[in-house]
This record gives C-alpha cells, structure tokens and sequence, in this order.
C-alpha cells in the first residue's frame, strides 16, 4: 500500500466530490493504476498483469467501493478502503461485469464519470466497457472533465517528499555513471548498469531508462538501448524514470567521455540557461505557455521543436506540457520538468532535464541542479 | 526495434490478414505495446508515458500502416513499416484524431476491429475513441474475436528463445539469491538486490518482481515488499519477471533461510510433483482444463483455489489459463506457466512456478526446473 495516512488519501477524496459535484456527476469510476492508487493507496507491481481488471467507485459522498479481483482483496483491505467487492478472476463467464454493474445501480447515479481525456485510457476489455453501458441505461458513462487529472496534478507534501527522494537517489546515481560507463562499453551494458545504480542508491524499481550517445549529441531519446560501444569523445544522455514509494523522478545527465568538445560545452551551457530560465519564470499564476516561451527564448535561435517539460506524480509524465497551446495556470504542489532542448545539426540534439516543484513564491529544484560545465567520465 | 528479421514480422502479418478475413474484418486498429510491438518490432520503454496514443492499422491486404507521434517516427523508420504518419504530439486541438480517421477512411475499410476481449484494452481517451466512432461511421469499429491474443498465443522459434533467454538470466539470478537475503534483511533490500542480480545477469529491465516471507508460507504473493526483516526459519519466496529483448520470463523459487522445517519440505515436494504431472500431461491437444485437473490432482486435498498457470510471452501474463473454464487447446510454440500453491494453515500458501513450451510431442522446460528439495540459504 502507499504507506500514506488515512487522512491523506480521505483529503484526496473529499477534493475529488467537491470537484464531481461542480462538474455534475453523480459517481466517478477508476480503472488504471495511478487512479486507484491515488484515491485507496492500492500498490502493487500486479498491475504487470493485464489479465485482470479493477475499479473503484466513488460515490458523490461516502466512501470508495473498491470492486477487485479476490486475488487483490488481501492487499487492498490492508488500506482504509472497508467496502472491498470481489470475484474470481478471470471468470470467462462474467469477468467482474455483473459485480461493477451491480455496485454502480446501487451507489454511482445517472451520470458517472470516467476519466476520458488526454493521457487516460480505460483499463477494461472494450467488450465489458459496452456491455456496461448496455447495463447502466438509463444511467450513462460520461467524461470526468479533466477532474482526476487536475487533482493528481497538485501534490501534497508527502507526495512532493517522494518525488525528492526519488530524484535524490538518481542524484546519486549519476554521480557513479563513471563507474559503469567507459569507451568500450556497449550502451546496453550502460544502461544496465545505471539501472543496477539506481536500485544500489535505493530505487524502489526502474520503469524507465533511455539516453543516447554520439559524437556531437544523440540522434534519438527514446530508443532502447543497442550494443554498439561507446567511443571516445562521445556524449552519453542518460534518462530516468526511477520510482520511489509509486512516485517517479524523470531527469537525465550529459557525460563527456574525455575532453569535452566547444561546441558540446557550448550546447550545454546554453540548456542550462534554458533551464534557469525556465525555473526563474516559474511561480504561481504564471501559465505553462509561458514557462516554454520563456525557455525558447533562452535557448536562441533556432527554436527547438518539442515540448520543454510536463508533469510528473504516479507517472513518468502527467498533466500540463510546456507547449505554445498550454495555457494550465501553475499553482503550489505542481511538479515539472524542464526540459530544453537544442538541436546539434546533422540530426542530432542534445537534451537536459531538471524536476522542480511550484511553491507559493516560486520554484524550488527537487533534481540536484546540474552544474554549466558538463560532467567528463 | 525488436530485432526480429523482416520474415518474422512478415509471418505474423500473413496470419493476422488471414485471421481478418476468416472474422470478415476489413482492417484491424492496434493501440498497446504487445500489438504494435508484434506486428511492426518497434520496441521502445517510451510507452511508460501515457501522454501520447500510437496507432498501427493492418489493413485486409498490404502492409500496415503506422500513425504515430512524431517523436516516434526515427525509431519506428529502422524497422521494415514505411508508411508512417505523424502528428506532433500531444495537441490539444486534435491529438491524431484525424490522422487516424483518414488513414481509417482510406484504407480501413467498414468493419475495422478492435482487440476487445479479456486482458485486453483500448490504449487511447476515451473521447478520442468516442470521436473516432463518429468520424468513421457509416464504418464500425467491432472486436476482434480474439485473433490478436489467438496469434499471439503460438510462439515462434525466435520468441521461443528470448523467452528462453529471459529463463536463463532468472535461473542464474535464483542461484545466487544467497548473496543478498538472510535473517535481518529487510524484504525492501532483498527486493532491491534481487533486480540488481537480474540485470547482472543480462536482463535488459525488470518488469516484475513479487514474494514473500514467513515461517510457514507467505500470506500474500502481489505485495510490494516491506521492510519487515527476513528471520531465521523464514520461507522466502521470490518470482520475477525480468525481461529480454521484449519477452518475459515468468517463475519463481522458494528458499529456507536455515534448516528447511519438515512442513514445508512436504508441501514443497507436492508443488514439484504437481509441476511435473502438469508438464506430463501437456502435448498438442490437450485442453488447458485437463492440465489444471491434473495438476489439482497430484496436489490433493483440499484442492488448491486459484488458477494454476497461464500463457507468458510479450506480457508477464497472456493468453490460457489453467482454470477448469478454459478449453484452449494446446499447440506447439504455446509457452505457458505450471504454478501449483497449496494452503499451508493460517491463511498461509506457498507456491511454485516453472515456465514450458509446448512441443510436437510434449513440452520442454524453459525455467531450469527445480529440484525437489527446498533450497536452503
């Protein structure tokens, strides 16, 4: 379980009523791993498995109903939620079907939400999602108008404290890159080896690790890892998604194997003082829109092409984007990356990362800030 | 990408067109990472972010045709699709939408279907998928009829072997378990350890990892680990699923910290005895009830709850169960897990996994099969 206090997750549920009463919904209706787990604190690694579905129902008031496979049940009644309804799954007959339809006539209204919008998905076979709304009418299955995303897009302090721990312990990670990476080695081998770091310095587990290599930058950041060895002279980008308590940090460094390179110090430079720009314009009130006009501007000319930075939680990424079309006002509790970009020629780029968190007054860094001269290995 | 030949994803589009046409669809609309993944190779820890949704089409006859977020498209081009469309995402004006729609309305088709049975989902908002049913309409979006999780089934000779892979690794991995568990050591630092012994061996990343820990059994086998120290007399149990080249293994291995009490030897040579009656019984033909009967047999009374094995390949768990409801009959390349559990008192199970493949005429061990005395560390 999420090891948070009850009252943590009774806040979370009272903010999400509040928000389904304004929106006029009469229930909401979870499917997906950070949505369970941010009403329940239900954790579990089982979420691997497609094979089975769960749901928690949130009633305009009152408690969740958690309605799970039995194989949960054990786990889940070791949190606050008391109303656990279960089956044996997988039940080729009815897999959990008549149990949420059931639950939902009883306590979820005529209009339950589901989260719909960017980034979510619905985490049941689509066969059951439309006998489901076979079984509900005349109740309907409508969207959540963005209210679980806006929830989970502020955090509290306990979730703000895992996130540093988790960039505290990459922080500590890549201060050992020089350990396992070297002219020679093979980026998979790299790869392994930080995610074997990460856990060292005391990830709970690696979701995610991606990075690139190359003369004068990389060419692609979200390939898996090939054995092609690193060289001399060549800048390594190592990026990750370590998670620590269910909350992910999601940053990356620049190594210079040997001397490192005018033009690559130049680039670096620059992205730091994306990066410092970036934080310095971040505040209360202050849209995402800008925080990316405000990076782009920093990073001169040509402008670079993607997104700057979003959000990060329960997710590698969630919430707001530092795109031209985000207009998301920040606010205290919002988490970001920043994350400039530039481009090197011939195709490649070079990318730097840093995560912070909005306070009342500004920004603070909860990635151990990178310092303008890039690291040499 | 996957590194798979050309051929291989060739085979398995001539399947899939040839199942298509045998379900009268006209075009199938893929949208997880197993899906896209099996037919195109592309083979990215990317999909760990939920901003973006991927499409792939495979239309009645040609080639598929990817419709993809830009950030993609590099990584998508070293492998054998070449009509790739892209939009930059994520845009909150039309996020793919009418990408997809027009690609749909080109060469999908009227009937175009959806992968909509057990352990599956449809990896896209639910309003874009509302909106997509609009766009397309007179054409409808149906379900698949299990052809996808029915290809999927049959592993070739190449996946067969990074499964194979993944086995090995873990085997080496289970073997020294002694390094990093004994009385004191918190289940959080045996969790860690056992990862970092999974990539030390060539895991390219760990998906999954579960146990438990108790004097008679464990009393929960999807918990997270806690920190709760391991002592003397202690069952621990480990099960992983570590991956290789985008295949996972599936198994797991019980040890006794100090001399094995005379209980758990006996349960534990009844879950050998029943891995092996399980492995007997399979050959082509077969039904996956009768491998479940047969296991629930050699394990005698009272017979055991839960399922006692299922299908393994791309995901941690696909495919068969061994349930009595599941009528699935056996094929050669199908490669599945025997996982007898038997109650040990108190709440309390203790459990035992092997992977196989079926063969020609039997079945072949993939894990490196446990013998019958409980390990000892």
């Amino acid at each position: 379980m999420s090891g948070f206090p009850e009252a943590e997750h009774r806040a979370r549920l009272a903010r999400a009523q509040l928000a389904m009463a304004e929106a006029g919904l009469s229930a909401l209706l979870l499917t997906t791993e950070p949505e369970v787990g941010y009403i329940t604190g239900f954790q579990t690694r089982f979420w691997e498995s497609p094979t089975r579905p769960w749901f928690v129902i949130l009633p305009a008031q009152g408690d969740p109903v958690a309605v799970i496979p039995a194989i949960g049940a054990p786990l889940m009644a070791r949190g606050w939620v008391r109303d656990i309804r279960t089956w044996v799954a997988p039940d080729y007959a009815d897999d959990g079907l008549s149990l949420l339809a059931d639950s939902l006539c009883e306590i979820g209204g005529d209009r339950i939400g589901l989260p719909d919008g960017l980034e979510s998905h619905v985490r049941m076979p689509l066969s059951t999602l439309r006998a489901l709304e076979l079984r509900l009418a005349p109740a309907r299955l409508v969207g959540d108008a963005g209210l679980m995303a806006r929830l989970r897009s502020v955090k509290s302090p306990a979730e703000v404290q895992r996130i540093a721990t988790a960039c505290a312990i990459a922080g500590r990670a890549f201060g050992r890159v020089g350990e396992i990476a070297a002219p020679g080695v093979a980026m998979s081998v790299v790869f392994r080896g930080f995610q074997r770091l990460l856990l060292d310095e005391g990830a709970d587990w690696v979701s995610y690790v991606a990075g690139g290599a190359g003369p004068m930058g990389y060419d692609d950041v979200i390939s898996p890892a090939t054995d092609v060895p690193l060289a001399k002279g060549d800048v390594l980008m190592l990026d990750t998604g370590a998670v620590c308590g269910g909350y992910f940090c999601d940053y990356d460094r620049n190594f210079s194997l040997g001397p490192v390179a005018g033009a690559m110090q130049d680039a670096h430079s620059r992205l730091i003082a994306a990066a410092h720009a970036g934080f310095d314009a971040c505040r209360p009130g202050v849209r995402a829109a800008a925080i990316y006009e405000t990076m782009n501007r920093a990073l001169g000319d040509p402008p670079y092409a993607g997104r700057l930075g979003h959000g990060l939680g329960m997710q590698l990424t969630e919430g707001l984007s530092l795109i031209p079309a985000d207009h998301t006002v920040l606010e205290p509790g919002m988490v970001l990356t920043l994350e400039p970009g530039i481009a090197t020629g011939g195709g490649r780029t070079l990318v730097h990362e840093e995560n912070v968190v909005i306070t009342e007054t500004g920004a603070r860094w909860l990635s151990p800030v990178s310092g303008e001269t890039m690291q040499r290995i």
